[in-house]
């Protein structure tokens, strides 16, 4: 860790630190102590929405310990600020209280502290299984933005259809280049997605067809969900654009490619990419990454003052990509990359974003683009990983991909290493249905 | 008027229907009884934002209406209904609720109606002067998306940008072209407008400089009011897009020039556009333009199954842009042109961009995209009226404008001319105030 932490945070993240839960004490599990991630879940036995974080196999009920008094909040804050279909209200009060209850969940949970662990009847209530558990989208999101920040996938993307030799655009070493997403169609994990029809142009006709797109494909991203918004005309600097972050999602920016092709140019994506994007369930906090932050890569030429800032701002997450064809035993790991390689920021692309004066609202959410590592197995797209289609994936059990098949179940996994445990997204996963007659 | 309307509708657009209320029956104000478009309001009296009409100088205040039993509601109507900051919850009840209530109140407000005429009490409790009154966003906007639909203005800008002889993209003439918009920065008419801070590539310079805009354009536009959603994989058909459509309001899509230009390759504008997009306060029904239905412009090659529709499609909206200096005493109009020379339809752009299964919501906002006529003073943008800069306008007083200076007022206006009373949207007005130090 190359910063100086709070000490009630610094304890949240002790590597040696372990639960009474023991699934939370897995090394290979994606939800120790230390991660404590917030989503909003239901299940068979409630199922009003409410607010929750996961630990080990379980989710903890917030609004069950709220109600049990173990939970102090901020005088004004809600009774039923717990009880809710999103996280949006909870967020808005602020980084201090994301803190202070991460860090009486961390207590309450630890293996010495015996508030809940021995009182069974509370637990019964407070603790629901994860397989249990039906998962939310965890934020009402006002605003979707994607960026597209990884120098490898952009050079990949330029190569194939622009120029080899001139595969990045001049705009893209100067700034995060970004456009506006539709936040209707974002989806939590586990929806299915329909596969979209729309234009597609084909080499040997005059005129585009209407049809169902033949070259779907996935993006491989990371999200991040605003938790305090700036006004308009007021734009939030680099130094300080994470007090902005609340946390870290898995994004699936779904995309028909032939669509793309044929409707970009000039306003850029539209159809190719609203009909669907995927995020993972629970948003992991900026806090919980702590230990992972390192060094982003170097920027040159040297970024404009505006996109300038100190220390280390990004985060070392493995990221992995898997394919499982309908009916198939196993699943296929199609790319393996890493978030560490992403050119710019989060800051960088939030500072970006505003500087226009753009305001920003609490639960936005910002797309970092498709992240491609450098070898021909870390690129987040089947576009890049098959060269459109050129060189077709083979698969685990048999058959090979060019694109998604209808039926076939995508899933992202991501999760950053600890010495003996890990602080895990858990997946994102989405199965692709037929188009619609 | 091209098709039956039911008689009740009917009834209200009969252009010799006049109201008790004097103003509302001036041959040349913005909203006679033909009219009666919804918004959002509060006053010195009543700081609370509540739904309302205007009519002649007056808004009728419906949620006062409402208290008095004045108004029918569909059963299960929440009885703070109009007492709401944002039209959605009313939207959302449905086109027949819609009709309903516009219905009642042509009845209340016709010349011959005493309920509210000679109650004074009830009238001075419902009845505030517009003059008075502050007006608000008039719904609150999940998703703004724009197009690019106006065949003048796309050919304008590609000849400026790309190439004269080449000036209209091939995908062009095939789709209504759109992208998603920043919902979060559409301002309410009034809201005054910051210049923009951006990267701009100078033509002597071998990299960007961070500074404020050069190039501040205007973009005049309608833009149109999603009043039923779609679920997520169910399409919006052409024939019956209109059914989705509460109203319309005038739109000022703020760009930055020189941002965009530097910008959008290949993903589209953004930071100049994001700052700012101001719309009028009212949103005119569509039953209220009904008698301005006209029909669209011939569209060839025929389009695509998805986007055809019989019938008349585009409305006769006359439209104009008015530029007054800092200090001056009258504004110069720059701009006179019309929303049905528009080549795509609202119907045609509402199927579009649901055919991949894209949900929309109520309250989503479609911006028609630049309307330009087809002679030189029918330009949408200053950017087009100028031809980038090199014709500047001479402006009533003295001074000439090649893009906008700080402290100009830039004014849009709009309205459907009926014989003996016009339906209009009244303005959308915003005033530049110098960039961010």
């Amino acid at each position: 860790m190359s910063r100086t932490l709070p000490s009630d945070l610094q304890a949240t993240l002790d590597p040696s630190r372990k639960s009474w839960i023991d699934s939370a004490n897995d090394p290979h599990g994606d939800f120790p102590i230390q991660n404590l991630p917030f989503g909003v879940f239901s299940d068979a036995r409630d199922a009003a929405t409410r607010v929750g974080v996961a630990i080990g196999d379980f989710v903890v009920d917030l609004s069950a310990l709220a109600g049990a008094g173990l939970l102090t909040l901020p005088a004004g804050a809600p009774a039923d600020l717990f009880a809710q279909p999103a996280l949006n209200g909870f967020i808005a009060l602020g980084r201090a209280a994301w803190r202070s209850v991460r860090v009486q969940l961390s207590a309450l949970l630890a293996r010495d502290t015996a508030t809940l662990r021995d009182d069974a009847a509370l637990r019964e209530r407070a603790l629901v299984a994860l397989k249990d558990a039906t998962l939310h989208l965890p934020v009402e999101i006002p605003g979707y933005t994607d960026f597209y920040s990884s120098k490898e996938h952009a050079t990949n993307v330029g190569s194939m259809f622009r120029d080899p030799k001139n595969a990045l655009l001049p705009n893209w070493s100067e700034m995060p280049i970004g456009y506006n997403g539709r936040a209707s169609s974002v989806v939590v994990s586990g929806t299915p997605v329909r596969r979209p029809n729309g234009q597609l142009k084909l080499p040997d006709h005059e005129r585009p067809v209407f049809g169902a797109c033949r070259k779907l494909d996935i993006e491989l991203e990371t999200g991040f969900v605003i938790g305090r918004g700036n006004a308009l005309g007021e734009p939030v600097a680099c130094a300080h654009a994470e007090d902005h972050i609340f946390g870290m999602v898995l994004l699936n920016d779904w995309s028909a490619r032939d669509i793309q092709q044929w409707e970009y140019v000039p306003l850029g994506p539209f159809n190719a990419k609203t009909f669907a994007t995927s995020i993972s369930p629970w948003i992991v906090t900026l806090d919980a990454l702590e230990p992972f932050r390192v060094a982003q890569p170097a920027q040159e030429p040297q970024p404009l003052a505006y996109l300038r800032h100190d220390g280390d701002h990004a985060f070392d997450i493995a990221l992995e990509v898997r394919l499982r064809a309908e009916g198939a035993n196993e699943a296929t790991t199609i790319a393996r990359t890493n978030f560490r390689h992403m050119y710019w920021t989060m800051a960088q692309q939030l500072a970006h974003h505003t500087v226009s004066g753009c305001n920003t609202r609490v639960g936005d959410l910002m797309g970092s683009g498709t992240i491609s590592g450098p070898t021909e197995d870390s690129f987040g797209s089947l576009l890049e990983l098959t060269w459109n289609g050129k060189k077709p994936l083979e698969l685990n059990g048999g058959g090979a991909r060019s694109f998604i098949e209808d039926g076939d179940e995508l899933t992202l996994a991501g999760w950053c290493q600890g010495d003996g445990y890990r602080v895990g997204f858990g997946t994102c996963v989405g199965k692709i249905l037929p188009a619609a007659k």
